[in-house]
């Protein structure tokens, strides 16, 4: 595996590579690698030539009062896992190359940034569609992986990719879970083992949806009731939202029919977790 | 030349081109195509292997009230100088599907977009930007060609390149004028020769700029009022702004020295025009 520290260098790297034929993969990560990431990058491998990984922690996507600073790096480590993988190239860009001083351009949509994790987090979609554009630009790929656990992150990169043309296609893998349910993430590294068993109550809220809509119920604001019940029980815990929406245009929906996603935000302590589902009640 | 209306067909094309080792010069333009876009198209060949113009007229660059209706459109006689000039490729898209009902993506560059011609028209580049980058993934141009005309379009253009880490390389070609002075401009087709005359008074403000600080001075200021009573003595029009400002941030100065450009934007009866000169001190 191979370091590049320069966006010329990386953009040399990559025009070299799809000139011979090779086609490439990114995964963009922001490090403290998980078993969610790393399974994205063995997917990465068995779907092209050439397989690069991003780590960069996108000052653009905190908001102010965010976990920016303290957010887990572990750059030995990540490095290892990635040997391992046999990742080829490992792009390690600096803040002062991403954003110099005058920099002043941003990519904003309209509609599907300002609902679900948008209301809570302003600016954050317009930094993860900046730099995923900046990452494409530099990378080139044929292919970039994002995880399911990012829900409305995937659907806003599809739709980035789609609305301005970018040569890139999107491959969204599943969320890697704990025995426990709970969703791998690297901010679970903020809490000790009564803390995570705790937040298994997201992924229980989840279940519970699961199992009152394979009962037959259809009725989206009793099930959103349902889930916020069992979270409220749970001490230290508070709820962003719940939220039962269409996967594509992110609009709420009211009578379940056919595919759509619930997904929540819940605080637990000082931590703000993440997750999802998929149903599809034609299966 | 071959016409190109589809975005997947285009796709296709520039990257098999590219796969040949070819390189690709894309000229976009918003047709009635006069000696200005020709003399681009004309260098474009000079500079690649492959000559790519685009025609569409980008609504998301027009204001309310401004003139995307009545913009001059001339298809027919824009193929026929194309083919003359042996361009290869006209790229032709339709509103739906360049702005499908759902689009929601824009990019915006928070201090460039703001000054000169955003103050006047507010969204106007945020409209440049977006179709640009659009037109970019499409065509995948090596070199993308605009004119010195548009001079703060062609600043934000180099600027969301340079942030975005796109790989295109921009060149930007000469003002090309009229006899009397009068930048050529789709717009001048609004006019008949009577009003042509008056709007020569852009290029002798210009002109006297150029006088006076060859005489010696270097307050921004006077030389700015020195334009504007010259053009205010013309019957019909009304200024927008005059400005001095560097080349690149374009912001405004005070004392002239080095490399700077006077720009301004003026009306001349019910037409809104622009011209500017660069001016170098040091050469």
């Amino acid at each position: 595996m191979k370091s590049i520290y320069s966006i010329k260098g990386m953009q040399r790297i990559s025009r070299r590579s799809k000139s011979e034929g090779m086609t490439i993969a990114l995964v963009p990560t922001m490090g403290a690698l998980h078993e969610g990431h790393l399974s994205l990058i063995r997917h990465a491998h068995k779907i092209s030539h050439i397989a690069i990984v991003s780590i960069y922690v996108n000052p653009a996507q905190f908001g102010p009062g965010e976990d920016f600073s303290k957010y887990p790096r572990s750059l030995g480590r990540d490095k290892r896992l990635m040997k391992k993988l046999g990742v080829d190239y490992l792009f390690l860009p600096t803040d002062k190359i991403i954003y110099p001083n005058d920099y002043e351009t941003f990519i904003s949509l309209e509609k599907l940034s300002r609902v679900l994790e948008g209301k809570f987090r302003p600016l954050h979609f317009r930094g993860v569609a900046t730099i995923v554009a900046k990452l494409f630009n530099i990378v080139q790929p044929d292919i970039a992986i994002f995880g399911q656990k990012d829900f409305q992150q995937s659907v806003i990169i599809k739709k980035m990719v789609k609305d301005l043309n970018m040569p890139v296609k999107i491959v969204v893998g599943p969320t890697v879970r704990e025995k426990s349910g709970l969703a791998i993430s690297s901010r679970n590294e903020y809490f000790n083992a009564e803390q995570k068993q705790r937040a298994t109550v997201l992924y229980d809220g989840l279940m519970l949806a699961r199992r009152i809509i394979s009962e037959g119920e259809r009725d989206a604001r009793k099930i959103r009731q349902a889930i916020k019940r069992l979270i409220n029980k749970v001490s230290g815990t508070r709820i962003d939202y719940v939220a039962i929406t269409d996967n594509e245009n992110l609009q709420p929906l009211k009578n379940l029919q056919g595919k759509f996603t619930i997904s929540l935000a819940v605080w637990l302590d000082e931590v703000r977790l993440i997750d999802n589902i998929s149903v599809d009640l034609k299966e």
